[in-house]
Order: C-alpha cells, then sequence, then structure tokens
C-alpha cells in the first residue's frame, strides 16, 4: 500500500507517459488534472493486487477519443460521471478503481474520481502500455465480461452498452458515439472481482510507472543519462537515435493516425526509422526492416531528458530515441496476440519479440 | 378497440405510406413484416387512447435508420428487444405500445412486439406523420421525458441512453450507433402514462391510416379517381400533378436526403415542382414559389393508382400527384415549429399553413 499525492504525480506521469507507447492522452494534463483532485479531496491510496479484499468490486475508467484532440479539448469530471452511472446501473457500489491502461493521462484518469470518492486504486492496469482500442484490453482476453459499460461526456449525456456480440462491437459503437461526444469521453467498466484483477489485469503497473519515472527525474537532477535510467528501471533497448524529419498526422474516424520518419543520428547516423501510430505506435521500420510490432512497447522520448513524447505532440526536428520493451507475458499469448498482435491492426507480419541483447 | 389482422393490414400500410410524406421506412416491406407476425402470433386489438387504463405503462416503440438502406436489409424484431431492454431497464412492463410515428413502416412497426406479446397498441402517435429525426414528436415538445431510450439491432448489440442534454443529443447518439449497426436499428422509449399520450401523442392516426387506405382500395376496385378518394378521407389538397424529371437522392449520415423534380402535365403542364427531402419531404417548390413545407404534409401518389411513393423508392419517369395536407394541430404552435418548422430544417422561411381552398 501506498500513496500517490502532488508529490510523486510527476514522475507517474512521465513513467506512464513513456509506457503509453505515444499514446493514452497527454501525461502533463493528466497529471495537472490528477494533481488538482488530489489537492482538492486528498491522496489516493494504491493497493497491490494481493491486497484486495476477497469481495472487492473493482471498476475500470478510463478516456476514450482522439489525443490530438484532448490537448486543447480538457477532460473534465466525466470518469466520475462514468463510474456513478456504472455503479448505478449494475447495481453494485466500487471499492477500488483500476486504471484501463498505464499509458499516457489514462494512467492516472482513476485518481480523479478516486480522489473524489476516497475509493483506492490498484496498482495494475488492462494493458501494460497504452492501445488505441477499448476491446485491447488483457481484461477481455481473459475472460472479463466486456459489458456493460457507461461512457459520459462533460456536457450531461450518457450511454450505457448493456449488451454486444463482442469487445470490438463495445469499440465500434463507443467510437462513434465519442465522436458525436466531441471526440473526448471517459467510460467505465462492470465491477470485476479481485480475483478477476489478479489473473487477468497486468500487474504492479503503477508502481513500475512510478519507477521508470522517477529514474528520469532523478537522472535529470543528477545530469546523468535518461536513457540509460531509464532502461536500468525497466528491461528494454534502444531502437534507434535521431531528428524527426516528417510527420504525418490526422485525426480519423476519432484516432490519431500517421507516421513519423526519424534520420539516424549517431550510430544510426546513415540509416532512418519509420514509426506507424494509431494513437500509440504500432510498427518500428528501421530502413527497410521491422524492428518492432505490437504488443511489444516502441516508446518515443527525448533523447537528452528522457521525456516521453506522445503522438499528438511529435513535431519536426525533434531530437529523439526510440525505446523497446518486450510487451508484458499476458499480451504474449496466441489469444491475446490474435487481438493485439501486428495483424490485428492490419499488419502483414507475425509478432517477433523484441529480443533484449 | 378494433383489430388489425391480416385483412386490413394492406389499407393501413397504403394510408400510413401516404401519411409518410416519403419516409417512415418503405411500406409494403412494413406491412409484410407485421402481416408474418400476426399470421404466427394472432391479430393484434387496437385501443383508442380513451379505453387506455389509468395505470397504463404505454412503450413507444419505432425503426431509425435511412429508409434507402432499409428496403434491403429488412429489420427483424429489433423492436422486441428493444421493448425488453427498455422494460428491463426502467423495471416497468408495458400494459400497450404506441407507434413513434404514423408514416410507411414505422407505422406497423409496433404491431410486430404486440403480435409477439399480445400487448395491444394505440391509436394514436407521436407525429401525425413520419419525421427523419428522433426528437421530432409531439410527446417531446409536451413534455414527455426524452430519455431513457434503447436501441437494438439485429446482431444483439443493445445500447441504452440514460441521459442527455436534449432530445437532439438523444438523436445525435442514437444515429451514429443506428450508422455502425448497418443503418437500420429499432428503438423503444420508456413508458408514458395515459395522460401523457392522451395530452402529447396526435390521436387516432391509426384509424386515419386504414381509413385513407381503404378509400384508395375501394377506389381501384371501382375504377375510381384515386386521388379524389384520399382527399376525401382526409382534408386536403393537390398541389401539383406531373413527371418525374429528375432525381438527385444520397444516402448520407444515415438519411436518405435529396430533391426530384417533377414537370407539370394536365392543368400543370409548363411549369415545374421540386421537392426537398431528407427521409421525408420537406419543402414544395412550385417554379419559384414555396407552396408547402414542414410540418404539413407534403405526399406523392401515384397519379392513376394512389399508391405512396416513398422517397427511396421515387424513380425518374413516375407519374405523380403531390399532395399537401394540413399539420397535427400539435405541431402548429410556435414551440413545436420551433422544433419542426422549416427552419429547424436549415430553410429561411417561416411556416405558412397550407389553405385548403
Amino acid at each position: 500500500m501506498w500513496q500517490v499525492d502532488e508529490s510523486n504525480l510527476e514522475a507517474i506521469a512521465i513513467g506512464a507517459g513513456i509506457l503509453g507507447t505515444g499514446g493514452g492522452g497527454n501525461p502533463y494534463i493528466g497529471q495537472l488534472r490528477a494533481k488538482q483532485a488530489i489537492k482538492e479531496h486528498g491522496p489516493v491510496t494504491v493497493l497491490s493486487p494481493e491486497e484486495l479484499p476477497e469481495n472487492s468490486q473493482v471498476i475500470c475508467v478510463g478516456g476514450i477519443g482522439a489525443p490530438t484532440v484532448g490537448i486543447e479539448k480538457v477532460r473534465d469530471i466525466q470518469s466520475y460521471h462514468a463510474l456513478r452511472a456504472i455503479e448505478e446501473y449494475t447495481g453494485k457500489k466500487a471499492t477500488a478503481l483500476i486504471s484501463n491502461e498505464i499509458g499516457g493521462s489514462n494512467s492516472v484518469e482513476p485518481m480523479i474520481p478516486a480522489a473524489m470518492t476516497g475509493l483506492p486504486v490498484v496498482d495494475a492496469d488492462g494493458m501494460g502500455r497504452a492501445f488505441p482500442e477499448y476491446h485491447l484490453k488483457t481484461f477481455f482476453v481473459y475472460g472479463v465480461p466486456w459489458c456493460p459499460m457507461a461512457l459520459c461526456d462533460e456536457k450531461g449525456n450518457t450511454v450505457i452498452i448493456p449488451e454486444a456480440i463482442s469487445a470490438q462491437w463495445v469499440e465500434r459503437i463507443a467510437r462513434s458515439v465519442t465522436v458525436q461526444m466531441g471526440c473526448v469521453a471517459c467510460y467505465a467498466l462492470a465491477p470485476m472481482t479481485a480475483q478477476q484483477v489478479k489473473t487477468t489485469a497486468v500487474l504492479g503497473t503503477l508502481s513500475l510507472a512510478y519507477n521508470v519515472g522517477q529514474a528520469v527525474l532523478d537522472a535529470r537532477e543528477r545530469q546523468e543519462d535518461a536513457i540509460g535510467a531509464i532502461l536500468a528501471a525497466c528491461p528494454g533497448k534502444v531502437l534507434f537515435t535521431g531528428k524527426v524529419v516528417d510527420l504525418d498526422r490526422r485525426t480519423a474516424a476519432g484516432f490519431a493516425r500517421g507516421s513519423v520518419t526519424i534520420d539516424g543520428l549517431g550510430s544510426n547516423a546513415g540509416s532512418r526509422m519509420v514509426l506507424e501510430f494509431q494513437n500509440e505506435n504500432l510498427i518500428a521500420r528501421h530502413d527497410s526492416e521491422i524492428t518492432c510490432t505490437v504488443p511489444d512497447l516502441i516508446c518515443v522520448v527525448d533523447t537528452d531528458r528522457g521525456e516521453p513524447i506522445t503522438t499528438e505532440l511529435m513535431r519536426y526536428g525533434f531530437r529523439v530515441t526510440v525505446l523497446g520493451f518486450p510487451a508484458p507475458q499476458l499480451w504474449t499469448s496466441d489469444k491475446a496476440l490474435a487481438v493485439a498482435g501486428p495483424r490485428a491492426f492490419g499488419y502483414d507480419v507475425d509478432f517477433s519479440p523484441l529480443v533484449l541483447s
């Protein structure tokens, strides 16, 4: 058990920004919103999954929409409204909250209703990274029902999906509603049991985000190598180092889609990396060779400061380092890869796990 | 109290096709579906609003989508599922059903769940015509809440909108979900009381549809003038007679939108009428002059047989008569015109009620 307060939110936001593989919503804005809620209502208790009582009702809350829109149209307390809407619909009160994804602002989205209600959050999430679509959660791959869910906007509109033939259909319906809601909304799932969390969530990810972020902050303080500090906190490798020379990004169908081209610097001089993204980075091509794919994590950070660079903030001229981290093990089974492997995103390539040298 | 059975469905479908002002879903397909349900489950009892018990729970069911899609993708029993979904959500069982609009297939949509469940239908509806959008109901203009509502597709997906800031927002959200559902879905509203039906519905419209349709059938049988028979059954006037010479129709944003151009024949020779439609006919221009607008009814029938011609079946070369009927009185108040007058559809013109000579 530990606490999230104003002092450690920055580290969590940086770590979640890195683990977010470019998406999950802007981590800085998420941090400011969570900080405000904690300032008003007090700190949030974090429970490890083992600390969850048997009879827990764990509600997952998260944001849905296009990160490019989310930086201008900042979320309010829609996740609180979504929490209340699903509690009312199911007739079950939450005893704890859990993040849908550890990436970007979604990592701290539950802090806002948690601070408001005094509920603890669980040190775990449904992705162990960020993913662009609702159905891409380990929860659903391993048997948690994808319905009912509640979706709220900032205006006062609520939608409940009590029944859908697949998690993909929930995504499809919820995405189209989100577009109407202005491309920024929040949702809440029906309560999970402690057992479901333990067997279907990616565990310990809030601590991991904190550790990665704190390593970056420490390295900056000591004027040490931020990239090395990240890799020491979370095993992974440098995929590429260079300068952003081209960016193609559009807000389409409720997503930020596109690609970024990076020309090599240092040991990568003379070669090029192209990352393709849909909110999150999905594929890394080093010259003509694919060197990393979903569900492995492809993370772009500022080479000097280790600051995560999300897809909506990517810009020409940035000096960046592309990091690769192995996917959480729950994503590497055949049934998980069928949902979130490269072929699920339309790439005609098999998943080849990142090898750490 | 009377009964809808296989013998009088054709008349209802023809009458509702005419009152549907071009929309409401294909009346012939609606008739076939209702006939099938009645054949399987038995006839449906029609109650006049005065016959409704005090403690009634009247649930409105209807179809939503683009008529152009609806003729290829025929509805199944989604309205039954929507009825059950809203009953379950509200915890209230229906004691009677009511049509959302008397136009087209929507006039008989309640017959399907009514036949399946043995519930009666009320001789009334929420428009007294057809309209393209969810919020355009006299129910809502006169105080019936627009939420909660349930929306179902044929695949097994259900969406509930428990709360929305306006009826227009329900339309906006429901329409986007309908597009995902394949442009054809059915919905059900939370139960209304008998008092709400009596004060906010357009009354006696199922009887009116039957009377108009039967008049057409009788005229055909006797080889009499079908147009005259229609006008004798429902006071209105001939706006134009001619031949369809141009048609611009597209399925856009979940609607059938466009215009039809009719060159005059007989006493209208040398002049031209253009009708603009969004599922339903909204504006009639006789040469440069607007001669009829929503909420008055602009109805196109085959000149010889009096058969209604809906916007999705309109074709070049058809010999047609354009009829105008005064809007039900509930639509002529200022607050109703603000919702469904010509300006609400983007036309810079005031409503000028049709004058019957």
